[in-house]
Parts: C-alpha cells; sequence; structure tokens
C-alpha cells in the first residue's frame, strides 16, 4: 500500500502517513510556465494498492484537474488498484437541479473521478449521502462525527449541553450528534417572509442556560453561523460552540467568526487550514489522520470500515 | 443552430456569432463565493444544434472547467447536439509519455469532454494532429494557414519572403506555408552539445537579404523565437517576423518579443489577447471568426469543412 498527496492539503497526507508509519510516496505535481499541471511519479507503483489524499478544496479546478492527472499517470505506471481520497468533496452542493438548466457538477466531477481511472473513492461527510450512487465504483464516506463526539467530551459538560441544528436541512445531521452524546436539540428556523426583508431567527427549543453546539457539514461564508450565535445568546444560552467538519471558510468568513461570538469554531482538517485560520483566537482544528489513515488500513486489508463509527 | 461561450474567450464568440449573424446565446457562467463554477443556460436550448466556443487557454482548468460544466448544463437541457469548439487546446503539449511514470494529460482532457457529452469536438491548428485520434467522437480540425498566408500576401513581397521553421520539429508546419506561399525554407537548428551549454543556433539556408517568416503553432515564453531571430538577422536576415497560430505568451514574453530585434509577432485570435498583448508594438492579432464562422455553418448543414482550406 501507498499514500501520495497532490498539492491540496499535504500535511493531511503526511499525519495519515506517520499515522500508518509508511513514508509519503514520492511524487512530482508541479506547474509549467503557463501553469497547466504536470506530474511525475517518482517511484515504482507497479502492482500496488494506491491512495491519492487529494481533497478538492479550494482552488477546486487546479486541485480536482491535479487528482485526475494523477490517476492517470498512476494507471499508466500500473498500480493496481487506485482510491481516490477526498476528504472535501467539491462541488457536492451542486447535487441536484436548483431550477432549469443548470448542471449536476457533483455527478460531473464523480464521472470524471471515474473516467481518469480510480477504482474506489474514500470521502468524509459528504455533503449529501446521494453523491455515492453518483459512483458505479465502489466509496466509502466516513464519519467525522467520532472525532467530534471525543473533542465534545473532552471540552463539555454534557449535562448542560445542547445540540443546535443552524436550519432545517440539517437537522439529520444534528441529530445523530444529539443521540450519540444522549443531549437535548433544537432548531434554528431561518424565515424570510417577503423577498428582501431580513431573515428572522426562530429558535425552536429552549436554550436559556445552555451550552449550545451547533452542527453542521460546510462552514462557507460563516454568515449563517454567526447569526444564528447571536439569536441562541439573545435567547439567553450561555455560550455558543460551532462544530463543523469542512472549513471552506470563503471569503471574509475568517474575520467574521473571529470578530463573532462564537466561543469557538471547530473544525477538521479535511481542507487545509489556511495561516489565517491557524492564528485565527477561536478557530480550532481537529485532524481526521487517524481516522483517514484507518480506513486505508482497512481498505487495503479488505477489512470493513464500518465498525470505525462505533 | 446555437452558439454559446464560457469566459475564455467571448471577443471570439462574439465575433463569430456577428459573422453568423446570430446572437451569442445567453448563459451565465459566473463563480460561487468559494470560486466553484455555476453555470445557467437562459434560454431553452432543446432539439438545438449547440457550439460550445471555449479555448482552454490560461488558466487552462478554470476554462476547461467551464466548459465541462457547460455540456452538462446543454445536455441535462436536452442540446440535441453539443460540440465543443476549442480554438486552443490546452494540455495538447502533453500528447505523449516523455519519461516513465507521467500522465498524458491531452488523452486525459480528450476523455473528460466526451465524459460530459461532447458529441462532436472542433479544434484549430492542434499540436499534433494524433490528438484527433483521442477522441472517439467526431473532430474537425481547422488550419489557420488560409488566414495566415492571406495576412502575408497583404504585408510582404513574397519573392523576398524566407519562410522559416524555429525548430526541427516543425519543418512539416512551414513546409506546408513555404510551399502555398511558393517561398523558400529553412530551418534553425537547435543544438545544445552538453547539459549546461549554451544551445548553439545553425540556420540551415541561405537568409542573407531575406525577408525571414518564423512559423510555428505555439508562442509561449518567447524565448526560442527572440534566439531564433538574433541568429537570423546575424547571418544576414534583412527582416524577421514571426507567423504562430496560438499566442500563449507565458511570464515575461510579451516584454520578451517588444524588445526583440522581431520586426513583427502575428498571432491568431485563438486565444483572447490580454491588454499587454493589444497595447504590444510588435505583436498584431488577426482573426479565425470568419473560419470558424464558417466551420460551424457547414457544421450544422452537414457539410464537409476541408474546402475550407484551399
Ligand atoms: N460552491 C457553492 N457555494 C455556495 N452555494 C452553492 C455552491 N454550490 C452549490 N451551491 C448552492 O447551494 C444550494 C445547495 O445547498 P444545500 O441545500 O445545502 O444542499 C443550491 O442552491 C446550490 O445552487
Ligand atoms: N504546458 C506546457 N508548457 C511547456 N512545456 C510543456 C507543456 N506541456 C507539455 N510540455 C512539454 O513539452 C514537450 C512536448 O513538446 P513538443 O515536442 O513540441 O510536442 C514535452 O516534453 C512536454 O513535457
Amino acid at each position: 500500500m501507498k499514500v501520495f498527496a497532490g498539492n491540496s492539503n499535504r500535511q493531511l497526507a503526511e499525519a495519515i502517513c506517520n499515522y500508518l508509519n509508511v513514508p509519503l510516496g514520492k511524487a512530482s505535481v508541479r506547474r509549467f510556465a503557463d501553469q497547466e499541471i504536470f506530474v511525475e511519479i517518482q517511484e515504482n507503483v507497479r502492482g500496488e494498492d494506491v491512495f491519492l489524499v487529494q481533497p478538492t478544496s479550494y482552488p477546486a479546478n487546479d486541485h480536482l484537474m491535479e487528482l485526475l492527472i494523477m490517476i492517470d499517470a498512476m494507471r499508466r505506471s500500473s498500480a493496481r488498484r487506485i482510491t481516490a481520497v477526498l476528504p472535501y468533496f467539491g462541488y457536492a452542493r451542486q447535487d441536484r437541479r436548483a431550477s432549469g438548466r443548470t448542471p449536476i457538477s457533483a455527478k460531473l466531477v464523480s464521472n470524471l473521478i471515474t473516467e481518469a481511472g480510480a477504482d474506489r473513492v474514500m470521502t468524509l461527510d459528504l455533503h449529501a449521502g446521494q453523491i455515492q450512487g453518483f459512483f458505479d465504483i465502489p466509496t466509502d464516506n466516513l464519519y467525522a462525527l467520532p472525532v467530534l463526539t471525543r473533542d465534545i467530551k473532552s471540552h463539555y459538560d454534557l449535562s448542560n449541553v445542547m445540540v443546535v441544528s443552524p436550519d432545517v436541512g440539517g437537522v439529520v445531521r444534528a441529530r445523530a450528534l444529539a443521540k450519540r452524546l444522549d443531549c437535548l436539540l433544537s432548531i434554528v428556523d431561518k424565515r424570510r417572509d417577503r423577498p428582501g426583508e431580513s431573515e428572522v431567527m426562530n429558535i425552536i427549543g429552549d436554550v436559556t442556560g445552555k451550552d449550545c453546539l451547533l452542527i453542521d457539514d460546510i462552514v462557507d461564508s460563516g454568515g449563517t453561523l454567526c447569526n444564528a450565535a447571536d439569536a441562541l445568546l439573545a435567547q439567553g444560552a450561555s455560550s455558543v460552540t460551532a462544530y463543523i467538519t469542512h472549513g471552506v471558510l470563503s471569503g471574509g468568513a475568517v474575520t467574521r467568526v473571529t470578530s463573532s461570538k462564537l466561543r469557538e469554531l471547530v473544525i477538521t482538517d479535511s481542507i487545509q487550514p489556511t495561516t489565517a485560520v491557524q492564528s485565527a483566537h477561536n478557530i480550532r482544528v481537529v485532524t481526521t489522520a487517524p481516522l483517514i489513515g484507518e480506513a486505508i488500513t482497512r481498505t487495503s486489508q479488505e477489512e470493513s470500515v464500518s465498525s470505525l463509527f462505533d
């Protein structure tokens, strides 16, 4: 078994290799003068079980092309099996046609990964489970839940915790955590009565005096999160922390979070943290390297990964 | 028949539509906050013969993804036939395995275009004709030669012209032009005797007193071109002009050309000229819009495009 990485999250790839006690595979993934990607695999992979760690985070198109070109190079170098490991799956939010003449880019990306020659795909907290159905090759979608749960247990008195879904769409995900922690669940119900009017935050459940934990899969602009924190505190919550798997954090998101009333935003390393994220006083990154490392071990030994979630 | 464009060369797409006397199809090709591409086709394309004009020039990965996502959106909107028009075909130079464990990215890109759902592909002066064989769908590779020939005839006294291939690899292309113009041909033979030693320019043919026309398909860094111009002038050429189809012009290429001894660099609009190119005193852009427009007309009428090259 060999693990390789493109340029999107070498830190995570190194941490996974550390967990597995193997060296990171040697590959050069560079640019020509015109910025086209050039890949050269610098060690023998003939007959090997190869794992390519490459979340397709910002810049998604470049990181996706790096992945596809690496898959092509691996296949032409006679790797026995190629598993594309995408802890963050770019374009996942375009998983259905929102309106008339639009693409389903998540399906397109799935097809491109297969077409390039991947034999398997490993993901983490996919935005929609349905995306697994976009592939005809085997997929494993890992859950960050056990990693987040462990962190919550070591930081909070569970008897005073309230799990909160930041919108109605995320209720299933939040409920899974609430059940696991044996905590109460409440929901922020955003409503905009007329277009142009500002959103009203309706909180379903009594959060008075509670340590609220906002749960979601993606934090992008951070706007929803910061507004939800304000609304929860206004309703008497004693603190608000957010546990979110994927820290996309576009535009001014980091500033928005650092100047918000959030006690803490806890994200995973599915996306490599920028220096701004690393130096933010109220953002903390927990690693998924042991989880992914263990899943890689089991996959390469043809064992089930499902017990990782117990 | 309908013509649409991504963001890589709207100028050319508009010019093609002008030639065809049709409006450019309405489509929104934008970015989300995290820079993922979002496409919305804003007019009915059901049953239509659709042409997507989108050279995959710098930034190649973004322009390729725009093309693929547009194809996906068109297919899902029931377009009858989708022709991807790539006047410049990015990644074409990675058309074979240069060394051991490397990809063949031009083949990968060909597969991705087919997988997204293109029914036909139209290209211009492909770096290697073999790339047509990478597709299993119909392809038409147009030649810029007639466009360049017309320009040369209106600017030069053909009796004093010498066509020059800037390297041995380009001799076939240069010979086609020399034959068409009924001119003499010479060749710059670059040699590097030992690695690390500087290149020696050996000129095959007598260029004394000639107006030399350097012919190639791609000008990237411009280094080869400017060196060849120096060598030709040192051998007594009276002027040196370069006619090159695709103006990639990476890095400091424009400055290199403007401060060189080239009388002129003539390129086509297969790649949308930057403002630096537009304001360069010795770079001139000739349009391929009528050529591509005519090829689109013939394709949509199920006629052959080959007579365009007579
Ligand atoms: N990269 C993106 N950034 C922001 N919104 C997106 C992105 N991709 C898709 N969307 C939109 O997000 C919505 C889907 O989000 P959700 O309901 O959470 O699955 C759809 O309306 C999409 O058009
Ligand atoms: N985008 C690029 N920029 C510069 N060189 C490239 C690029 N793509 C491929 N190449 C290299 O160019 C060579 C092929 O050029 P050619 O011999 O003209 O077909 C190969 O050695 C490639 O590795």
